[in-house]
């Protein structure tokens, strides 16, 4: 049964893998807008009805796993003891992650196509408010303010603009032909926010 | 011709307000979701094709002028001398526009309606990051920042960050069943993420 369930979920795995890279390939070569699911699904040899077994959206080719990356922040978060303040545990955690370096198979181009979308932009921002519902408990607690205490904005407000930070950093990072660190952006940004009156 | 302009521009406004007010009528009585473009036409007596020549979309029909407003703050913002720092000055502006307090006829139930659907609430932060866009030039130059040097993350991260304390502000507010204060939330959310370390 085991085995059975893991030789399923390794096909399903390379076909995921498989339909991703193909359209990545044409989001590319031809531009996100212009490249349709039907495009996709039959360059992949698979029906439209098949493409809507891997993915909900086109959107989700691209940002598919930004939504079970937040979990790991989460998770990442929660080992950061206690006695961390907000901003610095955060940091930590979106460190854990690698979220705060590029990835090695995210080039220039594709950076830009994801900010330069604007269904990809906003479907990216969904997530990120997804994020915050994830983040935002441990905050509160590290705050030291009581859980059913929901009249309290400053844990909420911390973590949405970390995420603005992470999303900034990234904007500049593309405006500026991937020369600069993305790390050092978001400090930039983090504390240059907290710096002024 | 002025007339004929105003006249068609009076009637164009009354339409405008009048399919408002009966989607907002349906969208309170059976949910946002649940009320379909064709419902609102055809209570309207207008055919959807005529629906299309006043909103783009059903979302917009509840966040209209969230875009205009955009410009609203932008030019409130220009008004306050460039001597106040970043987040004063924006605090001021959304003041001068009123987006620090409940409009009269926003209800609690609206309110809660716009933070508890998933689609207004995407729209709602995709038309906030348009007011980014608006806001970021001003910030910038407070900073002392060249207009030229896009590679500085901060203006962005400041008006990013504040916008988010708007939002946090009403969905806290939404929460507390409007007992709260929006004006006294939202300065709670601007220095408790800056107090932090």
């Amino acid at each position: 049964m085991d085995t059975e369930t893991s030789l399923w979920q390794r096909s399903r795995l390379a076909a995921y893998a498989e339909i991703t890279s193909i359209a990545m390939r044409l989001f590319l070569d031809q531009g996100f807008e212009e490249t349709t699911i039907d495009q996709i699904a039959s360059t992949a040899g698979i029906s439209r009805r098949s493409f809507f077994r891997y993915f909900g959206t086109k959107e989700d080719i691209v940002l598919g796993d930004l939504a079970k990356r937040g979990e790991l922040v989460r998770d990442a978060l929660e080992q950061v003891p206690p006695t961390i303040g907000p901003w610095e545990a955060l940091r930590e955690a979106l460190h854990a992650v690698d979220a705060l370096s590029i990835e090695p198979g995210v080039t220039l181009k594709i950076a830009r196509m994801m900010y330069g979308t604007p269904s990809l932009r906003s479907r990216s921002i969904e997530k990120h408010l997804h994020w915050q519902s994830l983040l935002v408990p441990d905050i509160r607690r590290r705050l030291g303010i009581d859980h059913d205490d929901i009249a309290n904005p400053v844990p909420a407000a911390i973590v949405a603009s970390a995420i603005a930070c992470l999303d900034v950093a990234g904007e500049v990072w593309v405006a500026g032909d991937g020369r600069a660190d993305l790390a050092s952006l978001y400090d930039q940004a983090a504390s240059g926010l907290r710096a002024g009156s």
